[in-house]
């Protein structure tokens, strides 16, 4: 069983904490590690530091590889430019597969957080049970709390195996991203699970179905593959990436795929997409006031405010539902509930063109 | 004509910019000049820098001197520590009564701000003329503008002479700090000024209305009168004002004599009294956005707030009325109409024993 850690990503909307040199995973938002160390200490009950691999990019490896002195340094894969899920996924199973062609690989975003890791280790291994006989491509879904859009929808079909208690079910379709009408639709209806872009997989079983869906990608892996551990791996990845095309491995292989398996997961999941998913999810004080890095603060009257200040000593006064974050140069005060706005102010940034801030 | 600049107090109510080391006015809220240096500026027209004396305390002295480069060293006047108004006027009147016993004394606090600065200065020229040639004790009163609690009401008597077109009038009575049903009754009964701190007399006349309602300071007076300008005179003003009761020049004389005029000024006041009063007088953007400093602001859809932030970048996403100010070490947020509750963060930073933040 081994582990692949997908951390790309920028993240517009945590602004000004995550920075192009700093995207979110770097960021230790909720204490003192940061959510890519939180991913990797949920997994090592299961799986060994060198069975997990992290794919990254040039700009993030160092400050990745200095946050996991755990992870050896060759399974720090770097892509050379950002070509989205379905190459990076590649990249990783032939990698995995040089090392063990029976290999399972998990599939983790490196950003999301989890309540119950207890939880998540049990389905994982059950994944990876109903992964280890064939070609089966197993999603782990979350149940849906709202018909929030952006997300993959998973239809859930009929029972295929129960493993140690476990129910694994066919999936019937899969929609990425459907708009609000049709999540409010798939809501009523019933039987949709969120997409986590959690996988597991036999590694020759993906790049079986790569092969199959996408066999530009697929030719474009196998390139590599012969160069893999020779001196001209990098160039050969680098020629080889800037010709694949950009694509998920949720609209490439997953919504073609008739092998597709899915076990609901209830363990208390996020994929942490805004301050105020943030506040959702956060501790907090009496006051409903939440400041993950233990600043000082001094409320008065003042509830239900987020608070990412480092080394301040932070005063409230007779103010409610703020998201209040501070860099080493810049302030941002937000309402809770207007955080997706954020997104205006990088966008402002950029047509000034102060790249400083960004 | 001399000027008497009183700066002392410590400006609780503008934490955490103001603090023990740097009172409200040292502090450069509205711009590049602070409120010392803008209420000299304000005089320089009609009254030169060597007649200017400024009264001050030792914490203050150094940063004082900084600040007013064009003030003679020997005219800032080091009180060894703080007994309110009335002896700090008495040793400026002393002072100045040794470099010429004619002299016209106008008092003025540290920290306020004028709108029309000439018509202040056309004002203070005609209550020298009215000051001139007796004892009359001239005050400037503000019209008020509200039943503010906090300050001294002047009632105003019939008119005493007219002096190149402006009023002078007889005060009926003084009223310090009435409470809030007083203050209504004399808004709606009408003929009441506020108390701006500003007075304008003969040296000579101050000290003689000293010696008459309080014989004991002026004793204090004649004891340091004594020493001043020999080797021993710092250890003797110590020693006297250590015996000298705290009074205010308002209460100890104002209210008793009977020799008081004033003439009304609507030069556009304001004591600066709150980060409230801030933002009602200060420079606001299209969106009602003050920042003094010239901060470096992205809002959007937010308005009215008030920013005291020096070097950042401040982000406002859909956030109103809000008071922001940040320094090196602290960062307070508050509501709008809630800066009085300010001091209750002093009060628990000071039972906290947080004195670093004070």
């Amino acid at each position: 069983m081994y582990a692949v850690i997908m951390a790309g990503g920028r993240g517009v909307r945590f602004w000004p904490m995550s920075r192009e040199k700093r995207p979110k995973h770097l960021l230790d938002i909720f204490g003192s590690r940061t959510l890519i160390q939180e991913t990797i200490d949920r997994i090592l009950p299961i799986i060994p530091s060198d069975r997990i691999f992290v794919v990254t990019s040039i700009t993030h490896a160092d400050e990745l590889t200095r946050q996991l002195p755990e992870i050896p340094r060759e399974n720090i894969l770097v892509e050379p430019m950002g070509r989205n899920t379905a190459p990076c996924i590649g990249l990783a199973a032939l990698t995995i597969m040089k090392k063990d062609p029976g290999a399972i690989m998990v599939v983790l975003p490196a950003d999301h957080r989890i309540e119950s890791e207890e939880k998540l280790r049990q389905i994982l291994l059950t994944a990876a049970d109903a992964a280890r006989n064939g070609k089966t491509l197993v999603t782990i879904g979350i149940p849906p709390t709202g018909p929030v859009t952006g997300y993959g929808y998973l239809e859930q079909g009929p029972l295929k195996e129960t493993i140690a208690g476990v129910s694994v079910y066919h999936v019937q379709s899969i929609r990425e991203k459907p708009g609000a009408e049709q999540t409010k639709e798939f809501l009523s209806r019933g039987g949709f699970l969120w997409n986590s872009g959690m996988f597991v997989w036999k590694a020759s079983a993906i790049l079986e179905a790569i092969a199959l869906w996408l066999p530009d990608i697929h030719q474009g892996l196998m390139d590599m593959d012969l160069s893999l551990g020779t001196p001209d791996e990098c160039s050969i990845i680098e020629q080889v990436y800037g010709r694949m095309k950009s694509i998920s491995i949720d609209y490439g292989v997953m919504e073609k795929a008739d092998n597709v398996a899915v076990i609901p997961g209830d363990f208390g999941w996020s994929d942490v997409g805004s301050w105020d998913a943030i506040w959702e999810i956060a501790s907090k004080d009496g006051q409903g006031n939440s400041s993950p890095n233990q600043a000082r603060i001094i409320a008065v009257d003042s509830y239900d405010n987020l608070i990412q200040v480092k080394d301040k000593l932070i005063a409230l006064v007779d103010v409610k539902d703020l998201i209040i974050v501070e860099t080493d140069d810049e302030l941002l005060i937000c309402k809770r509930g207007a955080s997706q706005d954020i997104r205006k102010v990088v966008e402002i940034l950029e047509n000034k063109k102060m790249t400083g801030y960004l």
